[in-house]
């Protein structure tokens, strides 16, 4: 392509191409997924239920075709991480947890056999804290993870609750990255139309999982956890002008916790470039700068970034630095990897 | 101040001193909102069920008071609308048209005090289409008001639904403007603590109305309706790469009404100025340019930007025909007045 960047990019999506039916198994949840293999290379994601979820192809299984596709758009090293629909933080967390491993072996797998090319975040039983701890902690000592997928929130709780501590204690201690991720969108069943769920309330989810962790004291008290939130920080670069005025104006509902202005909060955590525009790239690089941005695409998702930072690399204003930085060197720190 | 620009502002509350206890007359609606003057100049609003909701002070009820903010802040003249949280579209029809009338009457009573100071918005009940066109006809040859706020959504519609066709032809045919404000937050009960309603779910709430107009085809379907979304737009101008990637990515989903690429839709309606900081400002100008942003504050509530846009005034890189769009010349031409 002429851009020559060896990229590495940390949002990508995989899921096992022969999945357990869970449903089956467990007896309950019709929002468990199961895959319907309908042709070659071809796949229905289903709920549990019957409903349909979404078509997806090899490029969300098979390690070859995505090695394929990662050559073609000069990428060097994927994250991996588990499509968050398949998070699973409403079942039983014994259920949680024999899935959520079942999972960390397979990417620990895929990174054993292809280590140049992809690194695994694992995925844990967020809603039973010590199971969380325990699987984080296997992830780290027995399968080599950099890093975790969460959720913006999980189930009834925000990521500023304390029932949290632990796990961002461990994960700090642990030096292991939170890759933190919209789902179970906010008012998803008032947008039917649209794709709005993904559109509205992904980005709100997103902005509500960084103003939780910010305002509930999070990036104070464990300021050496590497936090990354996806697609460009969603809603929360364009309201923090709004935030850090209501944080001024209204302390008593804002400042509970005693923590600085939000607007130096932009050093304190990592967002993707997920953003699909120039102009909008611009803002945030210029809100966050290049050591906080690391290039993510969301791939193999229609809504993702497939040329993966193309538009990055093409962009006449930004040096040959901030470009590295952008497309490879901050993802590096994030992840902790060499 | 220095300044001397003479604007106008298109976002700026009102609510009768004296207004009448719904609950009590109606005999329904812990939602009604009454309020309790526990010191001259000083009130508490309060809901029915006797819940606090938030302490005014004479600025939200008190013209002359109201003046002299205005005039130290170079305001010539004012749009005033409702208080969000006396929309009460949840509440019997009849007894929404009861309550729109008498604010309607009141804040034409004001406009017609004041002429040269203030304009007023009405409020309807837009649950019940055929009452609200109604008393939209009678704001305009009656009342001579210039045009209506409206929520973000209407109980369980959102603002493509074909439910208010009606309401967007006649808005037009009578050259009305339209006020689109969030309230009734999306997830508010998942988001108790930071004042995350009004800091995460306003701003969703308004991209979800953006989005239901345009992807609903009302911006097609009804080209001269002059629609202006508070705050900014919310959320949308930063998602809107976000939004167009998805219109061409999936059409299957986001394209059911034939409508052009997002991205073209930005000259289509009016943003306020209201994001509180120079470069969101500038980002949001890029996109909007300075025919279609006009100044709002949210005068008198602590979220607002109680020096009424004095930030762009100072702002250098903006040139004066620029700065008088903004603080004064688009108002006018959203508002329809001389």
């Amino acid at each position: 392509m002429g851009i020559n960047y060896k990229k590495i990019d940390v949002h990508a999506h995989i899921l096992p191409q022969n999945m357990p039916n869970l449903k089956e198994k467990y007896g309950y949840g019709d929002e468990f997924i199961y895959l319907d293999h309908f042709q070659p290379g071809k796949a229905n994601m289903m709920k549990a239920d019957g409903t349909f979820f979404r078509v997806i192809d090899e490029l969300c299984w098979n390690p070859e075709a995505i090695i394929a596709h990662m050559d073609k758009n000069d990428v060097e090293l994927m994250a991996l991480s588990i499509v968050p629909v398949l998070f699973y933080y409403w079942a039983e967390p014994k259920h949680t947890l024999e899935w959520s491993r079942y999972f960390n072996d397979y990417i620990a797998k895929i990174q054993e056999n292809y280590p140049t090319r992809f690194v695994g975040l694992a995925t844990l039983p967020m809603q039973d804290i010590t199971l969380a701890c325990e699987e984080l902690t296997r992830c780290k000592y027995e399968l080599n993870l950099p890093g975790v997928e969460i959720g913006t929130h999980i189930e009834h709780r925000n990521l500023d609750d304390p029932y949290y501590y632990p796990f961002y204690e461990t994960a700090e201690k642990l030096g292991m990255c939170l890759f933190v991720h919209p789902w179970d969108m906010m008012s998803q069943e008032k947008m039917p139309n649209y794709f709005l769920p993904w559109l509205v309330g992904m980005p709100a989810e997103t902005s509500l999982a960084i103003c939780s962790m910010m305002f509930g004291g999070i990036f104070d008290k464990y300021p050496n956890l590497r936090v990354l939130f996806a697609h460009g920080g969603g809603c929360f670069p364009q309201t923090l002008g709004r935030i850090s005025h209501a944080y001024h104006a209204r302390p008593d509902l804002c400042n509970i916790h005693k923590v600085a202005d939000p607007t130096t909060y932009t050093d304190k955590f990592y967002i993707d470039s997920l953003v699909h525009d120039e102009e909008t790239f611009r803002f945030i690089l210029k809100m966050f700068g290049p050591d906080k941005i690391a290039m993510g695409s969301d791939f193999p998702f229609p809504l993702g970034d497939l040329e993966h930072g193309k538009f990055i690399a093409l962009m006449n204003d930004l040096d040959e630095t901030t470009k590295a930085k952008l497309l490879r060197e901050t993802a590096k720190k994030w992840l902790g990897i060499e």
